[in-house]
């Protein structure tokens, strides 16, 4: 079972596998291996692990064709399932089972790289998907946190891209991760000396100035953020205050997609199917809603989905500061975004 | 000039080059181009931009060869110099003026790729330079913080590792940055509850336990910290209490130059040659002495050197938590490389 390790120095988690450890030679040997045959498509559910969940409106039986998305668990999980005994201390070392859940939604029985190659109507059901699968996961009182991406190309750090199958994971966590409680506090911290949400002044900036701006429609907005980490970095975010993506409206999710749709043919276009990440940012489960820190999430957290391109890497300069160099001003970005043909 | 802009909803700056913007087409030609001939060997010093410090021996003259180690300005600054305007607000936005230093240390007047293939005495030079410059920074008061950090190999994120030439880099920040502010208030947090170092009692721990440490001597310990979050990572740190590198005594700096060339070797050995950044942690300056925040620094913090191989890929969970797995546990990295041939 890996182990999570906290550093006293640094204060962070740390994953450790400690079942089967790397050897140095593994890390040479880390270049794609050809797949004959892709695992993900219709017609080879026999092959992969066990299904969770899927749509299937044939009304076809689990682990067979007639799907349209459908989730598994991952064969590699970060974190597997299990039964997790209490943190302890080891000296001044902190440590604590390395257990949650790690699912793989496959967003199309048919081979195609990623969403922007499919049609509207079947990117809404990967949406579907997405919140069936958080809801399912905020049902287990295990999980404080569930973290939906994905790996798209080979510098996201996917180990599987060779695959080239349209692919998103969620992540069910026993803990909630710094980034987000360090996002959690700041947008608390904002809204009290405020009473306003920073993400719906960050929304109501944005579109006043318009420059950052690469598509919108009705309900959300999807924009370059000012202070972008990589270059033709986006955010898609509701145009509503909402704090938790798992309560989308059903009348909003054809138009998320929609969205989410058009700015991956619009990146396309302008990098030429660059590798990027995305990375869905939402409100933690509330289990313990009595506790102090949970009461005003509703007013003061928005959720919103930030897509990064993998084009430069992080050297000794980002990870000794923790800050990013950006070689193309978000406007720059947002406007060859905005050019670009869909 | 480059502008720091801060993200109202992460907390985070990022540097944001204005001056010269890189377009899509740029990110796809980012491959190593092959440079003829090396501008960091003796001989070439007229093709390189201003020496700022170099150790001469026999006393030849500034940009002249005869040199043992030398310090250059950057030819492609993060932070370039120049007299900073007051940070203003941009609606809920903060930029600040892009100023800084950068210089490059080049650490061999031979053409050799890093410092484990140097002999101790050199190594002894290149740790005597980066006192100088760390303390020749330290009297400017626009910054209040030096970074010195070692990008080696392609996937370190040097940009021009073509050269392969040993060198390390200095910059000179106007701000203490997130990474550093954190680091200093566990420090002081864990010393106002225990009245202890944290870093002497993870020296503590790591001596009694062993089986993390990679090799030592009478001053210094080099070990695979508890939570690495690279696999291989190394620190190497004084086994006295000192908060600055800075004012590392002047018989401690062969010891430290030693055991940092001997940690190198071994890395070397196990790897075959890994690209790895190296960050050294030290105390920020103290030009405002007078604040409550700096009173405890020279008994609560104390400095030490990072060297992360780069094996492995950050994806879209390390982005989204702050959580980095990592597949070799320290245990079985500290047994390798403390086996191997030196």
């Amino acid at each position: 079972m890996p182990e999570f390790r906290r550093d006293p120095i640094g204060g962070y988690w740390t994953i450790i596998s400690t079942e089967r450890s790397r050897r140095p030679v593994e890390f040479h040997a880390q270049g794609p291996t050809e797949e004959r045959e892709c695992p993900f498509c219709e017609g080879r559910e026999a092959e992969t692990t066990q299904e969770v969940f899927a749509i299937r409106p044939g009304g076809a039986a689990t682990n067979t064709p007639g799907w349209e998305v459908r989730a598994i668990v991952s064969k590699m999980p970060i974190l597997p399932e299990g039964a997790a005994t209490e943190a302890y201390g080891q000296g001044i070392y902190d440590i604590m089972d390395g257990i949650g859940k790690h699912e793989i939604i496959i967003e199309s029985p048919k081979h195609c790289h990623d969403l922007d190659e499919m049609d509207p109507a079947a990117v809404e059901k990967v949406v579907q998907a997405y919140i069936h699968r958080i809801n399912a996961f905020e049902k287990d009182p295990s999980f404080k946190y569930a973290l939906l991406f994905k790996n798209h190309g080979l510098t996201s750090g996917s180990v599987r891209d060779v695959i080239r199958h349209s692919r998103s994971q969620l992540i069910g966590l026993p803990v909630i991760p710094k980034r987000v409680k360090e996002e959690l506090a700041l947008a608390k911290s904002y809204f009290e000396r405020r009473e306003r949400c920073v993400f719906c002044d960050v929304l109501k900036q944005e579109t006043k100035e318009t420059l950052r701006i690469v598509a919108e429609n009705e309900f959300f907005l999807a924009f370059c953020p000012f202070a972008s980490r990589a270059p033709f970095e986006m955010w898609i975010m509701p145009k509503w205050h909402q704090a938790d993506f798992g309560r989308l409206d059903e009348d909003k999710i054809r138009p998320f997609a929609e969205l989410l749709r058009e700015c991956l043919i619009r990146l396309r276009d302008v990098l030429d199917d660059p590798a990027y990440n995305f990375i869905l940012h939402t409100a933690p489960f509330r289990h313990m809603a009595k506790a102090v820190y949970w009461k005003t999430i509703n007013e003061d957290y928005h959720w919103y989905l930030q897509i990064s391109p993998r084009l430069t890497k992080n050297a000794g300069f980002e990870w000794g500061t923790g800050v990013h160099i950006n070689p193309t001003p978000p406007e720059d970005a947002a406007q060859l975004l905005r050019e670009a043909q869909v």
